[in-house]
Parts: C-alpha cells; sequence; structure tokens
C-alpha cells in the first residue's frame, strides 16, 4: 500500500457506489444519509436546473423515483481524485429507466464531489449532463 | 474579516473570473495559465463528453475559439465553498456566441473546482451543462 490514500480512495469509491445503488433502489432515505446533513449541497441532473440546500435536491430525487419504475446504472471512465477531507469522481453513466413499460436509455457525464464529514464520506455536489456531442472521435 | 476563509474565497473568485475572461478574450494562453498544470484536469462543455488531460481540456477550448467571433458570459446564482486547498463555484451561465453574424444564446449550469497550488488557485475541473428542463418552477 504505498498510496497513503488508499483507505480514503477505497473509501469514497464505496460512497460513490453507495450513490448510484441509492438510486437503483430508488431509496429516499438512503439517498438522505449518502447526502452532507448541511444546505450547501448542490445538484444538477441532465438537463436540469442547478438546485441547492438540501430540501431542492432531496425533493429531486423524489420527483425522480415518483416517476420512474427502475433505473439501472452502467458507470465507466471512472476517475477518483482526493485531497484532503474532499474528493471528487467523475465518470460516465449510461442510464437505463423504466415507467409504465417505457424502457429510456440515455448516457450522461457527471461530477461527483464527496466531503468527509465525521469520518464518513457524504456526497456535497452531483452535476450529471446529457451526452449530446462530442469535442474528440470516440477511442481518441 | 470573521470568516478565516475571506482571503481564500476573494482568491478563488478572481480565478473564477480569470477563467470567464480568458473565455470572453479567447484567450489561449490565459487559458493554458488558468488549468492546473497536470493531467487530471477534466472538463464538459454543455452537452459535450467527459474530457481528461490538458491536451484535450486545451485543444476543447481551441475547437471553441475557432468557431466563435465572440463570446460573452452574464453569470448569476454564484455560489462559493473552500475547503482548506480546493474550493468550488457553482453558478448559472448565460452565453452569448457570435460566428459569422449568427448570435446563438443559451442557459447553462456550470461547477468549476480549484485548486491552490504552489499558492495559486488553479482549475482543475469545469463542468457546464445545458439548462433544458427544471424541476422546481423559477423562483421557488
Amino acid at each position: 500500500m504505498s498510496d497513503p490514500h488508499y483507505t480514503d480512495r477505497k473509501q469514497v469509491a464505496r460512497a460513490n457506489r453507495a450513490f448510484y445503488a441509492a438510486l437503483e433502489d430508488l431509496d429516499a432515505g438512503a439517498m438522505e444519509r449518502i447526502w452532507a446533513d448541511h444546505d450547501d449541497v448542490q445538484c444538477v441532473h441532465p438537463g436540469g436546473e442547478l438546485l441547492v440546500g438540501r430540501r431542492k435536491v432531496l425533493g429531486s430525487f423524489g420527483v425522480i423515483f415518483d416517476s420512474t419504475d427502475s433505473m439501472r446504472f452502467e458507470l465507466s471512465d471512472v476517475l477518483l481524485q482526493v485531497r484532503g477531507p474532499i474528493a471528487w469522481v467523475t465518470l460516465v453513466e449510461r442510464i437505463e429507466t423504466r415507467f409504465d413499460d417505457e424502457v429510456h436509455e440515455a448516457s450522461a457525464t457527471a461530477t461527483n464531489l464527496f466531503e468527509q464529514i465525521e469520518g464518513e464520506w457524504r456526497i456535497v455536489v452531483h452535476h450529471a449532463s446529457p451526452l449530446q456531442r462530442r469535442f474528440y472521435p470516440e477511442g481518441d
């Protein structure tokens, strides 16, 4: 373990997985526990406005959960950075959602920012955006 | 000055303004100096893919500058957080671009992440996304 941040990186990766597990489980209670318990939290859903504060952020997941029968995420290009008590994860989300027998597939790029608060890594910013155009050919 | 982060906040705000000034000035050299000088830098333009590393990130601004005669940003809802050597700014961008006498207006939400490196606040993540739908009515 030559990387001094090995434990932090593992914990951040676990917190990041817990966030997507809460989404897949449509679990509002888990989502409440994953987000930091202060009003500086911020969230942008693909194509959505900037939401600030726990009420709006957690409420927006309620809106999503209410209009979703199931949701599956395939994550790729995961990059994780730790700097002391702050960490960020960027990744590509392939999202499959089902509602009323309709299947919707989409791709998004996401930045997730975590803060270590009382020993726990909590999410403070989730910013996801739709993938609509490319600056570089795929694979470049 | 009861806020111990007052100086940091001022410097981060200045770095954030410098980023948008470099965009408005279509100044590739300024952009090179504002971004951290390591390959963990990441950038998502509105609707675009996740770009990683200085070559791709700075190259993407070159693509934008080459297809733009002028660019103006009106920033609002600016929120700034500092945690030690890491800071993030979220905001709404109203963007007016001109190219070949065509004017294009758009809105985006952005998360800008800064890292203090050798005393200078440098941008390490810029994530901007198109504003296409709302979870809450405006003004709520």
